[in-house]
């Protein structure tokens, strides 16, 4: 039994981005991953249960970190600040995550199984995020809608502040996404859309 | 070789909404599915590639027309009028869907893969909708973030038209939703959010 290493984790996961970076993910083995961290098999099970697995591992406590949050928030809050809060909440807690994120990114994008993946996590955040604004007494297709909506904004901000940490940091990235949708859907002039009676015709 | 049936493509579509109703998606075969509809297998293939093409099949078209939509919306509308005008423009000629539509989701909310395979559709839809959006001007993460919340809206906005098809037209629920996000989020007390210093000091 190998010496207690509480930098095996991170390692293994720094040496696996590298490979995935350097050669792509899927031609990266787990020998190839724990030999380039210095650590064994037996290391590499301990944290992680595959190859896929360095690379979300943590993501899934998102949705309960969320969901949570979302509960405790104020009662005074409307459903969207509610979810707001949550957010600029939970994104205080990554704030250390932004260069390996970066990296995550890169390989994800290249490779259609990750993105899979990655769209199949999101949509379990949305899924708890609705959870739990229907617990605050939000109807149920309402509560969807704004948790769609609500992870989109923080998608965004997410990799806005991957991509220039030192600008400005995630909470301020929320708060200017979601003010960007305010403003963008504000500013709809809802009788410039096509009539109803107009479009229904083609069907 | 069988004479031209011209209802083929329907029956076999229904056919197979029934038995993957009746059976599970996993649990039917394709044979199964053209002996329902009484024509063969020759005939199946000639409107589908497999079981899941039938229930995926004309949903490619949807990222194309969308983001053809968006692209020729009048040059005085904002991205989000654009984006929503494109939507209710396409809503238009989905009015005979509704039936289906149920049927379909229901089968697809009851198998993982399939689910997995919806989402990789709606990925399709954000990225064209995106792109036409950069086209009209829009800078690449703004395109995204609207895209996003645009299919958030058609998404809830379809289900809740193919619920209650008689209640609204499907036009008539991109507003709705559309209007919901716009009071939701223009309601928000950004004063009521924490603090980008006290949040950031949890990481």
């Amino acid at each position: 039994m190998s010496r207690w290493d509480p930098y095996a984790e991170d390692r293994l996961r720094e040496a696996a981005l590298e490979l995935f970076l350097e050669h792509g993910y899927e031609n990266v083995t787990v020998a190839e991953i724990t030999e380039r961290a210095g650590l064994t098999r037996r290391s590499f099970s301990r944290y992680f249960t595959d190859k896929r697995d360095v690379l979300f591992a943590g993501s899934e406590q998102l949705p309960v970190v969320l969901a949570r949050s979302v509960r405790n928030a104020a009662d005074t809050l409307t459903p969207f600040e509610a979810l707001l809060t949550a957010l600029v909440d939970v994104a205080g807690g990554l704030a250390d995550q932004a260069p390996l994120a970066v990296q995550r990114r890169a390989v994800v994008r290249a490779s259609p199984e990750l993105q899979e993946r990655g769209r199949t996590k999101f949509a379990a955040v949305i899924d708890a995020v609705a959870d739990a604004l229907r617990d605050r007494g939000t109807t149920e297709s309402h509560a969807t809608l704004l948790a769609e909506v609500g992870v989109a904004i923080f998608r965004t901000a997410f990799e806005r502040w991957t991509d220039r940490p030192d600008d400005m940091d995630l909470p301020t990235r929320i708060r200017e996404a979601a003010a960007e949708v305010a403003a963008g859907l504000g500013a709809v002039d809802f009788t410039a859309l096509p009539a109803p009676d107009a479009t229904t015709a083609h069907g």
